[in-house]
């Protein structure tokens, strides 16, 4: 099968690999049908993600069709349509018990990671049951590509963890697409305010049509000056943080009113200056979060309801054999506005 | 009337001051029996605290018999007995109706402050019926001084914020007066272990007359180390920070599991590492606090139930003249042995 | 002035009465320029209010303009547009500290009850500090008067106890008013069904309208059954009763899934049976609440900045001198298609 | 091997049954080394229990030895020491992964009901993995029965549910062994008062000794007089029903104060009347539960650290050859003063 495989710092190439076998009773193999790139698959090819080899079959995101399955696996049958989730869950350990499935024991972001992931025709998912999901009859594949990560991610670790309520005023700083996530999800609480904070002028465009009520270009530095004008002087009750740099995170200490609530998305490379000095009696609440993926069944009842529309992150197309010209098109988003782009296998 | 003034850098002195008067219609004049002295008081004079002036009397905690009330306080008549919560609430604004008396638009930590405080024969109490708590009828008037700031500080800000459950595994750095205050008031939610962190082994020994189920002298630097030990590896669920040093608030990011909280009581005058490039995907929370006394009404039921007994936190005794001995002997801490002092006016 | 009194059973009168005084330093006078009648002024009328005295002036809704205010008054000052919650709250007593504003030692709901109410030139209004909102330059005040009462009834009662979630099945049992305003506000939440069921279809239109996703006419007591068909035979998340009589109530039982939630608004006048033998073991949670307006400052972010628009409950206009009329149109909402109606005065 | 079978309307018999097998991947044989009896085998004793046929093992508490596991088990193997859930939870469906086991599709109490059961030399444990939990070493085994359903089911549908704070008041009706074990786990939340209510002088002093703060006899009806007594007028914060008949759900209504929760734990066979016409403005919350079990992780580090102390929960111990005495001791507990009764397989 055709694959799209690591081979160390800044290398990659699509290479024909064996198709996966069924290892663990709890093994499903699924033929992909739809996967996408992440921001954190350009991580790896960076050299920041020490947990991944060179010969990893990259992705963590797709959908596709169950090809076979192991004998414990009770959810799903061969030809059944699948979302996979990034996050693979045994369900059953500590930290599965409390919802923390990104700290499975056995399982978390292992997928194209730890193991061989989705970019490729076939890919094996461990405990099938617990990070598979079924797709509804009639579903439009391309919307749940979305619910593999990047939905959730903005959800659970931006919008969840930020606790938005109704009337809240809400800055994310970062209009990428996880941020545009964020910012699509913080919608489910009708916020008063979600103003958005980026140093690209379109992608602040982007986020006017993505529901945005204000929008600021950083770049003259008066941020925290323009947002305390809008919030009578408070700062916000949420600030997400959606870059994952120093500056950002400082940005977010300056915005956040007493009360309020610093909820963390960005993957950080390098620690940030917390101003405890200011900040010890401001009353506020500051969270990290590897998404869990546990909001997916709610969150497949909000597409399916139409609640929410994941479709404008979807940006462009590519077949399975021009996967280099689609990480050339998501890397340069920049240039070619590159959002999400759905790979068709 | 006799009263610790405040004169800039270092300097203090008991003198002779006009007895207070009502000012506004929410104030009540309450005559003082017994107050205290917090380790504010020391930052006070160490010049940490901009918003407290030379001329000011000192004090934010104790206890009294009501002198006089305004027209417009209901809940209080002169001659009853009261204690005087650290914080002042107007109980109106949008932050006091938040339960964050801590913010309250013209409250807060006035007392000894930005206005004058407790060590004296005489105080006024703004905002008199949301800032006063009945004492009853038979009720130990020492215990009740506990429940100024001390009490709460611990639990609101270590406690609650660090959403402490039965099982769990907890850390305190620091076994200063704050540090066994949090001790105290975390057993109220039966955790499986407490373990209390310093550098001093005599507060160590007192920490486990109050309750530390083990105790850790980190001077030798393994204390993550021995942490890991105690919880097969993963850190605890919750860390209470009460130094208020980066030191300390580093060693909290070090200990705390994959979805714990660090909790900080410290005053903190300097910015502290966040290690975000470690923790972006541990799935914790940071929370800080200056306490709101929200929780005095529930604090007062647990003394009066004696489920928790706050004598042990009184070490010594004086007189209001004898008030510059107890400032000598509660900030010679380490020599004394003090942990609070009550100062009978 | 003109006010509308109350005589005992039946019996109500538009009479000259004489304009109210300050009595306490916390009292406000505030001149009405519009009103409105509730479902309960009904049932005052029908004798179902044992502490609503004959001669008492009716009504607990309205906006108006400050006319004086107490010494004890911080907050408001005449010639101010304020907001008057149809709940009293001294903001002090034990209650109100907890948000039970409804059950204020010296509040609660009294207007129009247990003093006079707002169907009259000018009304005395006791705590004004907490029980006024400023309406903001440029609002308009019909909306304003909806939430008085019937927008935090149906979202306090209805949608926070009901714990409404995106995605989640949600069935409003009633769609006259109160139901309608559950309506909308639950769309806050995101859920991916809100059923309305009644016995009028009139009514159930105009609930499409408002945003329900499915009708059902209640007639044929097949409804059990139908929301069975929607929600894959499990129940809904959230069932409101908005009505107050057993069977509506009785049809929420039958219409809760495992682990629901049973959120009652309707004023009872009868016991109902609760059926513990099939529900003892099915997880289920029921609340009751009288409204405390605590969430008045959420729902007033959230009419500014058009998360809701409430203007499509008010059916009708009147003119103080007209206000039998009013009561008439109001009470025959079956004929008149009445929803709520604007009293000018 | 030997089994207590149900024979149908007031019949069991201790028989000779071949030993259970291995039916799905996920199983696992666990021989017996101690069981107990529960209120609920006498419940199917006297026909209440329609899903439990007769020829049915009974029996859903326990601890044992694996025997053997299936292919699908990862998490146990044989000769490891265990302990049996009540509740068999499959990890993965929808209710189960919202933490409701007792929903579970393909689970929930199935033990001793739907299934063979615990009273017997071996039994096959469905969904092992999320069903059975490891046995410390050096852990009393006796301990641990109390762990399979007295013990959570108290907790979670009493205390959990009851949301017990410290300084609250509590009243639990009914001082059967499911009252106690409220009782017990109540505590690690440090209410200020426990109100402990029964008919019967003798369990009052068993309650006593338990940690109650103090008894009423309800024998003379005046119970919520004596409760408006202890707690100022207002009734209890919690108030738990751990009887199941109407009268002591009724009680139950008249003790909660404004703001309260009655929390169910009660069998009930019948409906009750729910007072609604006072009680829609009381601002009170219902709760019912089967256990769900999902506390089981913190009971155990609970019980492990001495948080708790099950043991006075024992008071007899027979043989398996004698579970017909172990039956008419515990059903006779009137007479016996029995609570919970050992049998060792």
């Amino acid at each position: 099968m055709k694959a799209l495989v690591y081979h160390g710092l800044g290398k990659k190439a699509l290479e024909d690999r064996a198709k996966p076998d069924l290892r663990a009773p709890g093994d499903a193999i699924v033929k992909v049908t739809k996967t996408t790139i992440c921001g954190t698959d350009l991580h790896i090819l960076r050299g920041d993600v020490a947990t991944c080899a060179p010969g990893r079959v990259l992705g963590h995101e797709g959908v596709g069709v169950v090809d076979s399955v192991g004998a414990g696996v009770n959810a799903f049958r061969p030809a059944e349509r699948v979302l996979i989730s990034c996050i693979s869950a045994c369900g059953k350990c500590e930290y599965c018990r409390r919802g923390m499935y990104s700290h499975c024991r056995t399982g978390g972001w292992i997928l194209g990671n730890a193991i061989d992931g989705t970019q490729a025709e076939y890919v094996r998912i461990p405990h099938a049951d617990t990070s598979l999901y079924p797709i509804p009859p009639g579903a439009d594949e391309e919307d749940f590509v979305m619910l593999s990560d990047i939905l959730p991610t903005g959800f659970e670790c931006g919008v969840l963890n930020g606790r938005i309520e109704p009337g809240a005023t809400v800055v994310i700083v970062g209009a990428g697409p996880i941020g545009l996530a964020a910012l699509l999800t913080a919608q489910f609480y009708s916020p008063s305010e979600i103003i958005m904070v980026d140093l690209d002028d379109h992608r602040l465009e982007v986020a006017r049509r993505f529901g945005a009520t204000r929008t600021i270009n950083s770049k003259d530095g008066r941020t925290a000056e323009k947002v305390r004008a809008i919030t009578a002087g408070r700062g916000v009750d949420t600030a997400i943080e959606a870059v994952g740099v120093p500056a950002t995170f400082l940005l977010c200490e300056e915005l956040v009113a007493p009360g309020g609530i610093i909820a963390n998305i960005g993957v950080h490379g390098t620690k940030v200056d917390l101003h405890l000095e200011r900040l010890w009696s401001a009353n506020i609440t500051i969270t990290t979060r590897l998404v869990d993926t546990v909001s997916t069944p709610m969150l497949l009842k909000t597409v399916q309801s139409k609640k929410i529309d994941p479709k404008p992150l979807i940006t462009h197309r590519f077949r399975l054999d021009e996967i280099l010209d689609a990480y050339d098109t998501f890397e340069c988003a920049a240039g070619t506005g590159a959002l999400k782009v759905i790979v068709e296998a």
